[in-house]
């Protein structure tokens, strides 16, 4: 049995201008790892009353990873890592709570607990394969974070880390690292060998999560797929450094795979994973692919991990991409705003 | 779509002497709900120790609930409606805390707000049909003292409420009924016309949440299956005294049906509920089936509907059974204690 496990969370990083795409404001950006939780479980947000599409037309990646759930019948569960708004979702709670900014000196506090009650529920999951995802805005910032703490910030190239912005807001995010290893009194590489030090101190609450259910997992010799990109790259950075060994697969979009921003071939090798990317076929006749197809957005909510299920399953992709409308569509109704159309 | 909701949590009524077989001991008891979310959720428990099996071999009616799970591939979820222990299963959050014994003055002044929740969530799902399900040990003595406050205390013939042991301690129970009454300076029939009154002064988390539930998915033409006996009997009668006239349909197993304490075409009659029975067919070759045919834990857990959704679906009991003969070896797996056998 497979089970794809969202951790669904927040960091107060994303509030500094520029950073992300997830969400137009601040608000929205609080609010979407909530609705994402909801469209994964429901097929459409409950709670929640934001619309998770940019001004494009560009949708989450969640309703991506609902139409291949909802195709194949998948397992899912949601983990409460650190949401700042209520979900009408299920989600398990290990104790994380919403994450700071990073450039304040301990953002993080809940990291440690997070990771050990994540480690426990990882450890216990009757699973034979997790599939783990993220949701948190502004988390390929907290990722590059992390890696530049874990001595890592070269393992996906020169330029770092993708971004779910066409323009990859690359400067800040080096400037907003800089200033939080800074006020941690962290030097890059300071926290080699001990990844819950970045977590905390430059990491975000999802990621936490999902390395803590990782290492369970691994220990207890569940399958680990991280579904994902560069910040699913960064939680196998710390398992690496926090000893784990196994083997350890990373499965993308070839959104990611395309982004000149990495070099997920130089990740693949420095930390030893087995990478599978897959590309949806999107096309240009329908605003949320063709604003994939322009780079926004790129991945998230495990939306690489479940085209690859859907590949190796043998599902069309024409039939995930005719889902994807219908999960698309659902998610303006009954709301005040008309979806973009072609 | 159908979608099974379980309504999970706790009142220290259950603590006072031979009121229920849910656990064998307080703390049993209070655990029992969190492992039954789990066994729904992931087919077996995860963070809970406790193995919800009685001395006997009676496993929780969950397992049963389970099995056609996993058989029907059936859409589920857990709401949180005062659980005392953590579960590892995702839950929804609506408010409701734990419920205090019935016979203090205000065991649950959690009640309304938890039922106005449930009611906005109730709303929003968008299920085309929710079977709605109770685990909540005492919870047949608080589904009395709500039918007394309600004055609908002969709802179900004049021994008023089954029990999930062979002998049912109806006596205990009414007295603990009166105390809470008196406790709360309320005669019978006092709430009558006012639901909320009676689950917050008589009642229990998962049945305030239970009604929330229905309230809110009447409201909006979402078909409603109370999925249960008793209990979900009193929740029928709170919807009907707060002004809900449309169709409810109430599904049991014949374990309930056939239990003489009670009168179930009488409730049919007086509520108007659409009651569907149906009979697993166990046979005395497992302790599990065995301990069911000889009246132990009766219904709970949605048993009673996930068994009908088998019989709508055409899914033979023969599977089921099986099935659940699955489910229940599981139970034991990595505990130290071994299954009954027969």
């Amino acid at each position: 049995m497979t089970r794809l496990v969202l951790c669904a969370g927040t960091t107060r990083t994303a509030e500094i201008d520029g950073i992300s795409a997830a969400g137009a404001d601040t608000d929205l950006m609080a609010q979407t790892p909530s609705a994402d939780s909801e469209i994964l479980t429901y097929g459409r947000p409950v709670r929640s009353s934001v619309v998770p599409v940019s001004p494009t037309g560009c949708p989450t990646p969640a309703v991506v990873t609902r139409a291949v759930v909802e195709e194949l019948g998948i397992d899912t569960a949601v983990v409460d890592a650190g949401l700042a708004e209520s979900t009408g979702a299920p989600t398990v709670t290990v104790g994380a709570q919403p994450g700071e900014d990073i450039r304040d000196p301990d953002p993080l506090p809940s990291a440690p607990g997070a990771f050990a009650a994540a480690r426990q529920l990882g450890r216990k999951l009757p699973d034979d394969e997790l599939y783990l995802a993220e949701t948190v805005p502004g988390g390929t910032t907290t990722a590059l974070g992390v890696l530049t703490a874990l001595g890592e910030s070269d393992v996906l190239g020169e330029r770092t880390v993708s971004s779910s912005l066409p323009e990859n807001p690359l400067k800040l995010k080096r400037q907003v690292v800089e200033e939080g290893l800074e006020s941690s009194a962290l030097q890059p590489g300071d926290a080699a060998g001990d990844p819950t030090v970045a977590l905390r101190r430059v990491g975000d609450p999802a990621l936490a999560v999902v390395c803590g259910l990782a290492a369970g997992a691994l220990e207890t010799d569940t399958a680990v797929t991280l579904a994902g990109g560069t910040q699913l790259v960064a939680a196998a950075a710390c398992l690496r450094h926090g000893g784990y060994d196994r083997s350890l697969s990373l499965s993308t979009t070839s959104f990611v795979a395309d982004d000149p921003s990495i070099d997920l071939e130089r990740a693949a090798s420095a930390l030893d994973l087995s990478v599978t990317i897959t590309d949806p076929e999107f096309t240009d006749d329908h605003p949320a692919m063709a604003a994939f197809n322009a780079g926004e957005a790129k991945e998230g909510v495990g939306m690489g991990g479940a085209l690859a299920l859907a590949e190796r399953t043998g599902l069309p992709m024409a039939d995930v991409r005719s889902r994807l409308l219908e999960v698309y569509d659902r998610l303006f109704e009954g709301v005040d705003r008309e979806a973009p159309k072609p």
